[in-house]
């Protein structure tokens, strides 16, 4: 159980995920393009790549994204033969699955990963990271990452943790450009933003999210206790109150989204 | 406190605030404009207008929008002089200043509210009505209507309910539109659309809906934790990757106005 992990990028997720682990009494290995960013963490720092990858007994990838990876790796790759890699690098599920290629013809194991955290919230109770790649590497590296967030495997395909990740993540811009646009229209009218916020947008959403996730169908069918026009219909005297409130257009891309599926719907 | 409420409107939300007024052991009495639609609830039905507004100590209105609520009192409204009014109806801020302007006229104590509740969750623990107008009148009504949603006053001004209900619509579209977007990426990719509303969209959307909300501006600014341009990218990659799975591009409206903002900060 406790492995020595290294880690490749010392960014603020990087960071957040050595903290975490040192938390729990891991010994941790870290290195970065550019040095001397481990000041304060407590963790050992690797002069090279290489060096970090063979101080530990996995390595955990967290680089700004899919290029990064690659360029980083692409020098040592011919010695990493027998190496296990965890990549929780953002990127899409088609470059999850060319990296997965690319390392496994260099003889390394990869276990693809997608953090639903941001760095303060690594290693709290509502963390989870999703998992995707062979089931029994998942079993080996699951308890040793623990501590970063709960490890849930979503399947073989080594896409299928990016793809859950942008998804999820498309899911958050979604309440994000809602409470923008929300928060905008409510200040332009002399509103009090922060009571706003505290006592009626935040339990709003709160009550509603279940419905919304339970709800989400794949935009070919709206739910029966809908009627779209009347949904429409209201859609559209929300964008009107939105313009005479002087919200700019672009905000409301997210109003548009749903009366686009509403309008599809009542058609 | 045991007032008598009447309740004009029989739709759905109207049938949910009369089952929980009754629940509470309110007396209430209901007219809609079909009648025949109280069997069952165990109130008493009115067959006018008039009738239903005189059982009650006050009235509460649950139409389809502003115009209904015209037409409905416009023909007594010579006869309201005295009458309390309680306006539920779903409106925009200005059509809520001008109906308190027009019953003022006819000597009409009204009070406009939002109801922070779908039907099935009226009278449960989340639900919350949003009131506006003068303070004694919110003072003698909130605890008469606390059985539907707990009672909360946001200003004097008639058109602030509408506001702020309005306002708060918006976020749970953003939601709904984030969540409708992610649901359609997995499922044109092939996953496993239930798994992944349990499993990841719902826990990931419920662990960001506080810095959703908390962190929501004027989009004047980004917050100082973001790089804009980094945040850009990645809304990018988001968008490309929508396209390469399918995803109908009118879907991805709350993509967009993220995009729009981080552009906008980083130029």
């Amino acid at each position: 159980m406790n492995e020595h992990v290294s880690i490749l990028g010392l960014g603020a997720m990087g960071r957040a995920l050595a903290s975490a682990l040192l938390a729990a009494g891991r010994e941790v290995t870290v290195w970065n393009r550019t040095p001397g960013k481990a000041g304060g963490l407590g963790a050992r720092e690797a002069s090279s790549v290489e060096e970090a990858i063979e101080a530990g007994d996995l390595t955990v990838v967290c680089l700004l994204d899919d290029a990064s990876v690659r360029e980083t790796l692409a020098p040592v790759a011919p010695k990493l033969d027998g190496a296990t890699l965890v990549n929780l690098t953002s990127g899409s599920a088609r470059q999850a699955r060319r990296l997965a290629g690319w390392l496994d013809g260099h003889g390394v194991r990869l276990l693809a990963g997608g953090i639903m955290a941001v760095p303060p919230t690594v290693g709290t109770d509502g963390a989870f990271i999703l998992y995707s790649g062979a089931r029994d590497l998942f079993d080996r590296v699951a308890p040793v990452l623990a501590p970063i967030g709960r490890p849930q495997w979503v399947g073989a395909d080594p896409g299928f943790a990016a793809l859950y990740d942008m998804a999820a993540l498309s899911g958050m811009y979604g309440m994000s450009a809602g409470a923008d646009h929300a928060v905008t229209m409510v200040h332009r009218e002399g509103g009090d933003v922060e009571a706003f916020k505290r006592e009626v947008l935040g339990p709003w959403m709160e009550q509603m999210l279940p419905f919304m996730v339970g709800g989400a169908d794949m935009s070919e069918s709206v739910p029966e206790e809908y009627n779209p026009a009347m949904q429409a219909t209201g859609l559209e005297n929300m964008l009107a109150a939105s313009q005479e409130a002087g919200v700019p257009e672009d905000l409301a891309g997210h109003l548009r989204a749903s009366l686009w599926r509403m309008r599809r719907a009542a058609a």
